[in-house]
């Protein structure tokens, strides 16, 4: 049996260590690979060259790095037939969960604010708003939104969630589809983007949502750089519509260095870092995985691809 | 029945229409008061000036608009036998634990660190440590040191507290006592101090508290200006010893102007606003306690002033 492992930068000796102590009969292969491709029966990517994997011949399986395979579904050549699975890992799931709740509660403590208030040396009181009276919108109610949700819980927030297709969870105002949108914003104070990547979703930040909201509320785009339309948040945050933002992912990665994000005082961002995979935890569920496909069991969290996630 | 309130700032109105709605027989005189002194029954104050209240020869009992009554126990002519009762309702408790996840999950996703880098326009990746590798430490295992640790538990962090008296919490290392707190120390990668100030707890954030920490710990203080020893986390800080630190209080509030701490690259600072008494929530527990008083049954949180808190 064996695992091509292609990451970015230089994880994938981390990978194949941790695959090694999960399932020591597994033999992996770092990416550039030269040996017989028809050798390679998995392949574990972030990010692959476009047309990559087709040259593999036999692979069972493609195991996505992240949550996201909108790396994956952007390839024109992608292999039909061969079932790609997202990551589902609770190192993930913590992590994103931690920065979710990091980015709420800076924006409803006014974080940023005092920030620029100490730049100006200005030592005065924000009015507090309670928990109670602010709706957290969180777009997306898969496995990062829901466990989201439930750690924003214990603060009191009223809690929001919008998904494709109907949900009924026990303490979320849960909306659906396009008319659920509408809903979902209207009393949304900090709206958090947790969509995968999809012809539906591209763009979903755009003008016409943020005018949906409130006066004043903020935005935290975790999800992928090409939900969010920058102009039109830049142009938001001019205009007062949006107080501020949050955002790990952007349209162009790394951020060009002439991009108005890095030195706007409105904006708090970070390097794609909100959710990191953790080999030593994921290489469980890549290995569970490896074992069901191997025992002709159905693989888990594989993705539908017409439906993009 | 008439109460006084001296409060900061404006809220003197808010409070008086809140007592107003919560008790209407309760007659309320906003601080300076131009009457007879003898018909106050109540006063409901912070930071009065040194003496004022031992004018007010039939005072039943003097609520701390804060949680803390240092301010209180700090003027020599505090009338004697008088009952102070500090703050203690659930509006104050929940501001206290956003700000404390909020700090707490800024030094753990290093989002300084981040903050730092992006003036520099640095795209790079922090390599993230897993909640369960760190320890938060909390000083002062009351009302607020409880609750904040309840927050903290959902995120899997490792949790220890320290308190005067030994404790026994489920889920949390409880340490106690002067060589309780170097246990607490050796173990504790992000320390938060939410101690009252007393003449025991007075500097207790120094030299010798961080020199205790594991290298590269970071340090929030929630207390009061009066715990932190400044010049010496200013050393820290310098040294490496320590990596970071969140202050909500100073020695000197509002903060002078020329101090180090308004533009140290290593400090996120707030003015005084971790948690503020809202009178909506609070009034109800002032007038439970008159209640109480006036039915001749005890008061609750009634503060022992020999031992400080
Ligand atoms: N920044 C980072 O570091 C980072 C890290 C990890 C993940 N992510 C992003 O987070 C995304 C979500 O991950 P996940 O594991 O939670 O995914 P998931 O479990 O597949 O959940 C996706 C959710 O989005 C909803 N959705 C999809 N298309 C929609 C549409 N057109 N309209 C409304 N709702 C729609 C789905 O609705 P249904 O429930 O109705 O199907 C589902 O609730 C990933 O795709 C990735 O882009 C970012
Ligand atoms: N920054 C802000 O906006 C803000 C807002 C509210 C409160 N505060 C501060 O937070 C403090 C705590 O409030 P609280 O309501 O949680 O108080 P509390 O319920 O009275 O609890 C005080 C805790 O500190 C411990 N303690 C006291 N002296 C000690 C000593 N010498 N050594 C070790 N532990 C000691 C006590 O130990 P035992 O359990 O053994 O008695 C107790 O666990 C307040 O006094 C105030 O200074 C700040």
């Amino acid at each position: 049996m064996a695992l091509l492992i292609k990451t970015d930068i230089d994880r994938g000796n981390a990978w194949a260590e941790a695959l090694a102590s999960a399932y020591p009969g597994l033999k992996t292969h770092t990416w550039p690979f030269k040996g017989d491709p028809a050798e390679i029966d998995y392949a574990l990517v972030w990010k692959p060259p476009e047309g990559e994997l087709k040259g593999y011949p036999n692979l069972k399986a493609i195991f996505s790095i992240g949550a996201g395979i909108d790396h994956l579904a952007s390839d024109p050549d992608l292999p039909a037939g061969v079932p790609v699975v997202r990551m589902v890992e609770p190192g993930l799931t913590a992590g994103m969960s931690e920065y979710v709740t990091l980015a709420v509660l800076g924006h409803h403590r006014f974080a940023q604010d005092y920030a620029l208030q100490r730049q100006a040396r200005i030592w005065e009181e924000i009015p507090q708003v309670a928990a109670a009276a602010r709706q957290i919108g969180v777009m997306g109610l898969g496995v990062l939104g829901r466990d989201a949700l439930a750690k924003l819980a214990l603060f009191g927030f009223k809690l929001a969630g919008w998904s494709r297709t109907p949900k009924s969870l026990p303490g979320i105002n849960c909306y659906h589809g396009e008319e659920g949108l509408r809903d979902l914003l209207a009393e949304t104070d900090i709206l958090v983007c947790l969509l995968p990547l999809t012809p539906e979703t591209e763009g979903i930040l755009c003008r016409a949502v943020f005018d949906q909201l409130p006066k004043g509320a903020a935005v935290v785009n975790v999800g992928r750089g090409g939900h969010l339309v920058e102009q039109d948040l830049l142009d938001a945050l001019e205009s007062g519509r949006l107080s501020g933002a949050t955002l790990d992912v952007f349209r162009e990665e790394p951020l060009p260095e002439d991009h108005p994000f890095w030195e706007h005082p409105k904006v708090f961002m970070t390097p794609h870092v909100a959710s990191m995979t953790l080999p030593e935890s994921a290489c469980q569920a890549v290995v569970a995985n490896i074992h069901r496909q191997e025992a002709g069991e159905p693989l888990r969290h594989v993705v539908d691809m017409a439906r993009g996630y």
